[in-house]
């Protein structure tokens, strides 16, 4: 008879795979068994720490909601989703730098006529945002939708706020690029902010004395058919969080400039009543394929 | 600055858990990010298995409730929760051997007679449970409280039923040895059967082409004060999934030959009806400290 004692046991768990049909699914599934096999042999991991970690995968999931997703904040506070873009970017060859898609993305972005401010209602310094979307050797892309979104002046994104479901959204907007791949709009300067830290990854972030900060950034998702989706955060030069950011996201490249400014009028010909940031930054798509992510709403539908 | 690029990630995610104040958590901690970032590289690992992951956890996380634990038996059908119990148990000096918990044990079990039919409302083949409880040198011990859940005949814990919520507990009870370290009970013959396939850990088993049965058994926890808690199964013997138990938590100590008898008259000296089992098992408790496992009611109480 079969005996599943130590010895035996993760040969025989990765057997039990033997017979799956995907050849990358049972690839992966029988990897996992001998990395987690291996990670409980070398720790001697303990009844109570086991619990442990059942109790902490389940609050963690129980704790995502349509607009919240824990498991991405825990992927992103342990450099697992880094490290995902890191070994499916590889070679750039010139095109913008990737990073974390973040637990705040929750798609259905509406589109707006350039030059909209996408934070009206909302306190905090104005900041003009002008950029442009090319190919690698600087050709206009026409027509591509962006999606961006950011923190407020608190450091809160909209869809953590109370008022979301009545007020709908608020710094976050999709924009589509004209004949010339630009595309500009105003908003208020985003702040550096902690990530959450009311669910088991703030927990875990507290207990271990970490830091739960990221540095200020603008979140930005261009998806232009034929090239690969890119996702990617524009951070402010100068953050104090920028060399520790808690989900390791920074790129010395996706760090701009924000110029100060006191001109009358803004790039677009209107007037700017106060002093305004003007932050400007070029996005260079790689071709290829690949699907932007689904926003977690799809998902939560897809299983509904 | 720091660039969180892929040579350097996995170091400085390592590093920021370095002032985590208890070691063991630090320890933990800075493997679990070693494994799954070598995971990631390893595999190669796209943004849709990632997205994949992070779905099939969520609704997992979702999946529980607190009688029903889709965590722990995803970590039993990846045998993690045998092995943890394998480096936990080196040395057994001749103690019983241990086997997984299970995600049914739903705690609060209500202490009953000796003799009582746990089953008493099922249909099923009858069956008497006759055990003792000894140290490792065969001394009876008294007062221990012993708690024994099991399927139905159709292979459904009480909990699982619909009418569980109404009608209260099913095959599973607390019994308490007496001052000859012994108990005993009816109850039915407990059936093979699969673990609940409506999860993602259905799924798993479905789409790898595992088959989802446990051989039949009966649990017993078994809590001593000075001894181990004692977690472990009794099987059946010749049950056709001994070989093949999808969540691998056969051991030959476990397995016992359940005898046919048609006598009229049960051990404690009542009438049998019909002709009846009997199962006659020991277990030899080991000196030592440890908590007997909270049920998840418990633990959902203490978050809430």
């Amino acid at each position: 008879m079969t005996q599943f004692n130590e010895t035996e046991l993760t040969a025989a768990v990765i057997r039990s795979f033997d017979d799956t049909p995907d050849p990358r699914a049972k690839f992966l599934l029988q990897e996992l068994v001998k990395s987690l096999h291996d990670y409980v042999s070398k720790t001697g991991l303990t009844f109570e720490e086991w619990e442990y970690a059942i109790d902490f995968l389940t609050r963690t999931g129980q704790k995502c909601t349509p607009i919240r997703q824990e498991f991405i904040l825990l992927s992103d506070v342990l450099g697992v989703s880094m490290l995902v873009d890191a070994v499916n970017h590889r070679e750039r060859e010139g095109a913008t730098e990737t990073t974390v898609l973040g637990p705040f993305y929750v798609g259905e972005h509406k589109v707006m006529p350039h030059g909209t401010d996408v934070s009206a209602n909302l306190p905090g310094e104005r900041m003009f945002v002008q950029s442009r979307v090319t190919d690698l050797q600087g050709k206009p892309l026409a027509n591509v939708p962006v999606d961006i979104w950011h923190a407020d002046d608190e450091g809160y994104y909209d869809s953590q706020r109370p008022t979301y479901a009545t007020e709908g959204p608020s710094s976050r907007a999709r924009f589509v690029t004209d004949a010339d791949g630009r595309f500009f709009f105003r908003t208020i300067l985003p702040c550096s902010y902690p990530i959450p830290t009311d669910g088991p990854v703030g927990e875990m972030i507290i207990q271990t004395r970490r830091h739960a900060m990221r540095p200020a950034h603008v979140h930005f998702l261009v998806n232009a058919p034929g090239y690969e989706p890119l996702i990617t955060h524009v951070f402010m030069d100068g953050d104090k969080y920028l060399d520790s950011d808690v989900v390791f996201g920074v790129k010395d490249e996706l760090v701009a400039r924000i110029e100060k400014r006191t001109d009358a009028l803004m790039p677009d010909g209107k007037p700017a009543e106060v002093p305004w940031h003007l932050m400007t930054y070029e996005f260079h798509m790689k071709p290829g394929q690949g699907a932007a992510p689904k926003p977690m709403a799809a998902k939560a539908q897809e299983h509904a």
